[in-house]
């Protein structure tokens, strides 16, 4: 059996192919341009293959509710072209199978469920945060991904000012100092004028990021009680990480019990990126046996 | 057919009895002393009817994991005497009944989500938020109770800063400026030296309240994308919520479409703080039909 994956980011489209292993059989990669030119050519990527069921994980933000009218569409994106895109729509016309349809940040989620059902470890609850051009998040509660009305757009919280950092105004265009505002990649340009990838490790922007970083997993350990709390994204590393779980420490303050903290916030499990395209895979088999 | 509720407080106890309509049919108060003294009048007064199943909205921190060896105790709360007390299991020993236990706010958001399918609105997932002498909160989602690892601690998360309020440290014994610490009743008698009930309507404290009871409100709808978050408490007042409204809209901007603020953003359905005992009801039925 063959099972589609579409990674539909705002700068490169990734589709798949696995099976039901969700191990990847075959893959490619193309820029995002126009969505005629873009889902053109998933289309005719997948129309080499036999799926049986596809699911997409996309930018967003989009319809995920069944019972509306746009459902399965990219709705008001600031991305050129994109803006009411009725992504599912297109692709069923040409592809007669199945169709999933959730976030990106849904299907690293549920990518990393998957795997931690499949290792047998005992998690029944998860959340997924990306920091990179964007902070965005989703979560896998009892083996379903939560948001009935909406999905989540967990980036967007305010937070408690790093007194280092009060001079910085944020620079969300919706909200200023958000999480995304003070947290994403671009915030730490704005601060010090040099891209993420090139600040010095001593630099004390990064703990004014795991400050920030550490608030939102504070929330979500209030709000959900998940069993993991996962992140990804470009601006994640160990080293990062490291910091966050003592701010974690320091601003739970015994509150809440967590027995592994090293466990708790951490790396996924899948490599290269690659969580959500088997968290589609998943989702795929599930659409296909529903 | 009777169904048992106990709404148990830190300082009183609601024990009631009621009919598959969910109406209270006998009820009765006293105050929360020892836990043998207090439980003890619980029993004997479900004794005095023919209960089919019970259940307990308690206040906590408790254990509602069923696989744990505390399940259904009380853990460690600073109630002198209340430490450690296995709430269901010295209840089970007398009312030979099914017993579904639970956090005083899940029973309040439990109750709200029955009324609200009893009265045919679209209502899948709501948020319970209590603003009294401590801020906490519950959720339903799809018609299920959060948190499987442990019951949320929604009442502890940080926020910005109002920018009048830097001055005041907070007063939460955990993190001083968080949810508790800067927007429950005791944070108003902090601030200005009188009781919320008596500080005038033409405050700046209540500004400064509304700003961090907004920001919680986004918290959860960013987060859990609910269709309703009520909020109760002996601070809340349809006066305090208008603000509440007013710095929601400030704060979100536009960013997540939310069509009848009013009705988003509420007080209980259920008057006279009856919430909890009719989601009582509700859990003691289902836990019999399960
Ligand atoms: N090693 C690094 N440390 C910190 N920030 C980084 C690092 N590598 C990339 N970034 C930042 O991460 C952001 C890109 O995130 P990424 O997750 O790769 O892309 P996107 O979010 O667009 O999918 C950029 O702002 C970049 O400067
Ligand atoms: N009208 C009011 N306005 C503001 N605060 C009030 C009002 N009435 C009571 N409070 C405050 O609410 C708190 C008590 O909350 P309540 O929900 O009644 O009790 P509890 O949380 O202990 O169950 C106290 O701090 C009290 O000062
Ligand atoms: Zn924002
Ligand atoms: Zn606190």
């Amino acid at each position: 059996m063959l099972l589609g994956s579409i990674e539909a980011g705002g700068t490169k489209f990734v589709c798949a192919v696995g099976n039901e292993d969700y191990r990847v059989k075959n893959s490619v990669k193309f820029p995002t341009t126009t969505p005629e030119e873009t889902l053109g050519k998933a289309i005719e990527y997948f129309k080499k293959f036999k799926i049986e069921a596809l699911s997409i994980a996309s930018f967003g933000p989009i319809d995920v509710q069944y019972t509306s009218k746009t459902y399965g569409f990219i709705t008001n994106t600031p991305k050129p072209g994109w803006k009411n895109v009725d992504f599912v729509g297109l692709l069923k016309k040409e592809l007669d199978v199945p169709i999933f349809f959730t976030t990106d940040v849904n299907g690293s989620a549920f990518g990393e469920y998957t795997v931690a059902q499949l290792f047998n470890e005992k998690i029944k609850s998860l959340v997924y945060l990306t920091i990179g051009t964007g902070v965005g998040g989703g979560a896998i509660i009892d083996g379903e991904i939560l948001g009935t009305k909406g999905h989540p757009e967990m980036g967007h919280v305010y937070l408690k000012r790093h007194p280092a950092d009060s001079g910085f105004e944020g620079i969300c265009p919706f909200h200023k100092d958000c999480l995304e505002g003070l947290a994403a990649g671009p915030s730490i340009k704005a601060r010090t004028g040099i891209a993420g990838e090139k600040v010095a490790q001593d630099d004390k922007v990064w703990d004014i990021l795991s400050y920030y970083i550490a608030q939102a997993a504070i929330q979500q350990t209030l709000i959900l009680r998940p069993d993991n709390i996962i992140f990804g994204g470009g601006v994640i590393s160990e080293r990062l990480l490291k910091k966050v779980r003592r701010d974690f420490e320091k601003l739970n303050n015994g509150y809440i019990d967590i027995d592994d903290l090293e466990n708790y916030i951490r790396m996924p499990r899948v490599k290269n990126n690659g969580s959500a395209t088997l968290g589609n895979f998943a989702l795929a088999f599930n659409e296909l046996h529903k």
